[in-house]
């Protein structure tokens, strides 16, 4: 079957002279509220495609400047006609009805919701909607009032890339290039050093999955990478800098690790794809992978020295170190070597602060730790901290090395979730459960205690 | 690359025991109302595909009574915390702004609405969706009381079937089976005589072109017929009998014929592609022809007879008969077959009728006729009346066998629809005005003189 | 990636006007045999593609008389030179070695071979080679002297057809229209009636595969069709009229039926994919299907009833049939209906008659029949005669409606083959080796007693 | 239509246990020659393909030793029955016909031929066997008595890669990263410096286009690069280097300059596509991109220093030089730099000696250098001689930095290859003729008069 896209079709029709039918309103410049007034006006014509594709270049023009001009017009131009809006609560004060209730609402929708359905029709209209989301977004830091517009997009976006419509594709060496180069942009948990690096992240015992959506096939929303490992992995540059398998040869792998989960379009910020993500990928790699019986992640706890210099600092800190513990802490550089004579002890005193910051530190009913609390309320086990688990500037810089497993069990995910969102209950190992017991450990962290691990 | 749709993972994990992950709330029967409180509470969770799952196998099994009684639940159950209205009314009141209108909007939708959105990450959801509005709109018609539900439906779906998220696919003798029997099955205005006919009208000489979802790839949205022809043609039989061409041969056409625009989905009712979908294939066909100079449709006058035996009956018709054409004109058996002696004077009355009905009859400022209403607005030209343009019994019986040539000149498309819109004008041809004087006619038909025809 | 196929280039390319280049011996017509010594000259240009269409182009305007005069002159002008062949064979005399051997086979290969390889540049070349071959086979059955024509055409498509570049494809209701005809076209063991039958034969519980080759993208090479089923099917008619499973009911089936294979494509007769097709379509129905155990085909016996009424006949049968049986069959007529009161003992008759022939009547080491040969050859069992399997005229006239279950058994299938191949020996169940001893029946057939099945 | 292909299914087949059925001859090792002589024996059977891919896996572990030692085996073991060509060759004699020289090519025809023909269907076969003949030339280098097995494997291929079955593929930034890596790996005549590199000469402005066999989807056998620029481009370097354009803007271009060709199967090596390839993509490119008056080359003259050198030594060359220019271009370094004060000069001596070395340098009647006579052949016009075109390290070592234009131009493209063809003429600018009459030259280079150029 051959496929004209609507797209590349119109893409013929926007530019004069190649279409057959020429659309609109003349050629002349009209200002962008202009030209928003003219796709509302069209609205069921066919010529309406024309128009938005001129108001997105027209749009795509502006500096900074004129796009906030652009949304403080959406805001106070194209909001609801308050007379109606009044005319509607007046009617369902008179009488509360589903009828009425839906008129209000209705009545209350704002005009620039429409504009930006009709918008979505030009070429690239959905990538460019994105792309206004996060200019919003970015200039709405700083002018909260274009708020308003912001959640009127957003909310639409939310409803086109509903979940229902989103595919979840695997990733390797035969994709295009394309694709594979937006991987190398986007990956920023840990970065991918240019082609073999990928290549590397691609090979027989990783597995790379991505959801996309049917509008922006050339652009992944989110992805995972998974390493195929023997036993549970404790450091992510083992990870990493493994060599490949030869090609060819088979892949024997009782685990896969979950390394890093990245977002790819800033634009879509909020809309979450990711609780989702780990579970499918989970499923598509156990019919894919005989012999694969765990599902674990290898997580970051990126706030973790911001809380604990915050603790050392505060008046009344639950924290209880010895006085030259709190000092060597606070004084340790970003680029820290953990490589003193009293490594071991000082080991076992950042694992068992680690477990203080992921089980005891909290905000509101959950932890203080995005990460921990994304795994946890999806119904993982906090499973183990591992000692110099990345080794990396970064690791070091933000969380002393430390980094965490957290173990999707098919057994007791289900039971996890229930007992964390009802009553915050965190699954946790007993090791690390007992990291919470500040002692004198005799080795070096959690990882030695295998039997302690199930 | 490989794909694993969402779908095909979904319908995995929602047959307990093939899923890595069990989720949600047991396997226990719940009532389609705890179902969709249980959607609502799990919102962000990925168990939600699994819950929405249940709730539409459940809902497949209910009868008529059943759903009435479910979209009554949806009405009454699932619309929004009045409370919160009030409140929101009342903050809106105290400060009319863009924030407090908008959060007026937000408080006053409906659970429901998100409700569906949710059931749309089941597999099948989004086809499951259409086909819940199509029984809430049947059900309607006896229960108007449902009349928010179907809006809070139709809402979305007029969002998710953007026409930017549309692709436009050629159909042909490559199609799939499965495509092609959907064709037979919705072609309602000239009945597809089975495979054969269908062959006949996908052969060189003609086109078929539909619109699809990315979500329902197997089922066309709606769909066009076109025919390559020589001249304007002017009988649908003569189209629809045509011999096909040699296999190879060069189809050498300089006109397009539209002979039917059929919806697919009764669920997307209301949600309007036909006004976008004849530009995009006339388009596509001039670039795929060359040669290809007129677009015209080949269309039914489908209330042309209820009309005129209306208008006959009433008191205070504008229609000036002699009393035995009135009065035959009713009698006129519905597979009335124009074989009279006097067939060229009938011809004659009956066009002039044809032409009143198209120009003069009106609902507000448009044509009664719909057909019109939708080709006039559309910038089209009324070009000519057919006399004994359709044959088949429901031609005689709707019609008395008249045809009509709508015509989209790439010159005046933008100023017929501009004038139209504005001004309530009917493009149309001088043939067809000169049918509006009631006079002796010497030869059957516009038809019969070309050199008018342009 | 784009793909512009060569064939499509080329179709431009040899029109004249549209391609950038324009080659070759201009336009002026030339004799077929002008046309051939053309292509060689030019051998390694690219303007052979234009000149091997025109070729064909002008093959196909011949009636029968010009296409045997044109082979004539392929086997007369285009063999090989003698003087060369001459040579070769003096220089092989004088030293036989390796390399003077194959200089001998050069010299004697006919430059017609070339011939056609170039004419394969074509667009549509493979499909006219195809064709005439088939061409040479039908008109060499009366000119046995264009024989060295067809086997260097044979040659060359056996050498192209090689098994390593056949996919094997699924067929079922997604398959393009433009396949699936082909389907109702080339079936003829058990002919599709239409549209409807096949759908049926592409339904839940049944499977079609066929094998293509990339130069024919929409022709299948030759395929069968499954039936999946509970128990050993006895009956054609049971299988083709069994009612299609409800859409989305599991299918239960132990048993994969092959009732049918067909080839396609005369003009690649004797070249053999049928061994190769069984045992794949196995292998991914074992994969695809859990529960399948077992695959038997239900095969006919195309040859039976010409053999016995030949053998009746005959003056020194082996047969010992009593005077009123001999009569009896020898009356039978074509459309013979199996209503008797003595059906049973005529059952009997039958049965016993029909393990004669399949174990007895042989042409040289090998069963006399040819669907026998193939399937033992394969290594499977005959395991059952079914008395009344075809109660269609066809199999009544031909076999009196007996069918045979040929059996392949995954722990025996090699065995059998050797055992065949090596020694003659037909594997073969107790029940239908006992039928050769004629005796009282007390019931009707080898189908009646299951114990001895297996 | 889902598609298992036949490698895939095979794949199973041949690792015992995963089959339905186990094939073959058991399990014990053979040696290469017993598996050789079981193929043959197996020939119509399925299990063919499992004998063949144990015979492949087996020669993939055999060291060169191991290989020339089967190559051997293969000459001396599976050549012809001379007794059944002794008994040919006396049927021949005895009546010479079609069928008996026909008879004779037969049984002349190795066993060998079959084993690679039967090699094929195993997984990888294609690809297998065109690896051992990569072996089989560069074996053969030392080993001459292995010809005959090359060419009755490189015979086969040549069948086998025929150009009716290839296909054109545009290569770009879409295409998967498996194929991109090859590109970068193959291209050796102007190496691509990683993936930066290789996406600039897929930018807009550039073209990549490959020919492909069906049974090596992923192993393009010969691409060109192509370059879009305005003028005809003198300098390798310049087009190299040339930023690409911004993204989305328009390429203007008047000019295609194809700047290499590459091959990339050795095994393949004799078997011509590159004839073909040029003229197929200037056809698509023109089809493309509108504007589009003038393709050309820019190619290397890769004898050139070489062939000077030798000439400089030789006792009688026709080239007559002035003692100093002698001495100095046979001191000259090779990474020679061409920045002297008299530069000109030198400029104008090198120009006339590469239209000397491309007009009168002989290799029976063609000219010496292979690039001239592939293009000459194809029926390319030698337009110009660039000074510096190419400064590559590798452009100066061979041809003192030289570089030619070769233009196709479809008016005169067939009258210069049946000129060249027949006559030995060359097509040839003015401008490089005049280079013949060696003088003072005001201006560096054919470069510097425009007006000569068409």
């Amino acid at each position: 079957m051959r496929r004209d896209t609507l797209r590349e079709i119109i893409a013929s029709l926007s530019s004069a002279g190649t279409s057959v039918f020429r659309f609109g309103a003349g050629r002349r410049r009209l200002s962008l509220e202009a030209l928003c007034r003219q796709l509302l006006d069209l609205r069921g014509e066919a010529s309406v495609t024309v128009v938005a594709d001129r108001l997105l270049a027209a749009y795509a023009e502006l500096d900074d400047d004129g796009r906030a001009r652009f949304f403080a017009t959406l805001r106070d131009g194209f909001g609801p006609d308050l007379a109606a809006v009044d005319a509607a609560i007046a009617r369902y004060r008179a009488a509360p009805s589903p009828e009425s209730v839906q008129a209000l609402q209705q009545a209350a929708e704002s005009p620039r919701q429409e504009i930006f359905r009709l918008l979505n029709t030009a070429p690239g209209g959905t990538a460019a909607l994105i792309a206004m989301r996060a200019d919003l977004m970015r200039l709405g830091a700083d002018a909260p009032a274009l708020a308003p517009v912001e959640r009127d997009l957003g909310h639409l976006l939310r409803s086109w890339f509903n979940r229902g419509f989103l595919t979840l594709e695997r990733i390797d060496w035969q994709t295009p290039a394309l694709i594979l180069e937006k991987l190398i942009a986007y990956e920023s948990v840990h970065e991918i050093q240019g082609w073999d690096d990928l290549r590397r992240r691609l090979a027989d015992d990783r597995r790379c999955y991505a959801f996309f959506h049917p509008a922006l096939p050339d652009e992944p929303l989110i992805f995972v990478e998974v390493a195929l490992v023997q036993g549970l992995a404790a450091s992510i540059q083992e990870v990493l800098d493994a060599p490949p398998p030869a090609p060819g040869a088979a892949v024997a792998a009782d685990t896969a690790i979950f390394y890093p989960i990245n977002t790819c379009q800033p634009g879509l910020h909020g809309i979450t794809f990711g609780d989702f993500l780990i579970k499918q990928v989970a499923d598509s790699l156990a019919r894919d992978v005989p012999g694969l019986g765990r599902f674990s992640t290898l997580s970051p706890l990126p706030g973790f020295r911001r809380w604990l210099l915050a603790e050392l600092s505060a008046p009344a800190s639950e924290i209880a170190l010895a006085p030259a513990e709190r000092e060597r802490l606070l004084r340790e550089p970003d680029d820290w070597l953990p490589d003193a004579p009293d490594a071991q002890t000082y080991a076992a005193l950042l694992l068992h602060l680690g477990a203080v910051y992921l089980l005891r530190a909290k905000r509101g009913s959950e932890p203080l730790d995005a990460v921990a609390r994304f795994h946890l309320r999806n119904g993982a086990r906090l499973e183990r901290i591992n000692w110099l688990g990345d080794r990396s500037a970064r690791g070091l810089r933000e969380s002393f090395g430390l980094l965490v497993n957290y173990v999707y069990d098919s057994r007791t995910v289900a039971h996890n979730h229930e007992a964390y969102v009802n009553a915050g209950h965190i699954a946790c190992s007993a090791a690390v459960r007992g990291l919470l017991t500040k002692r004198p450990q005799r080795r070096a962290g959690a990882r030695a205690r295998p039997g302690a691990e199930r």
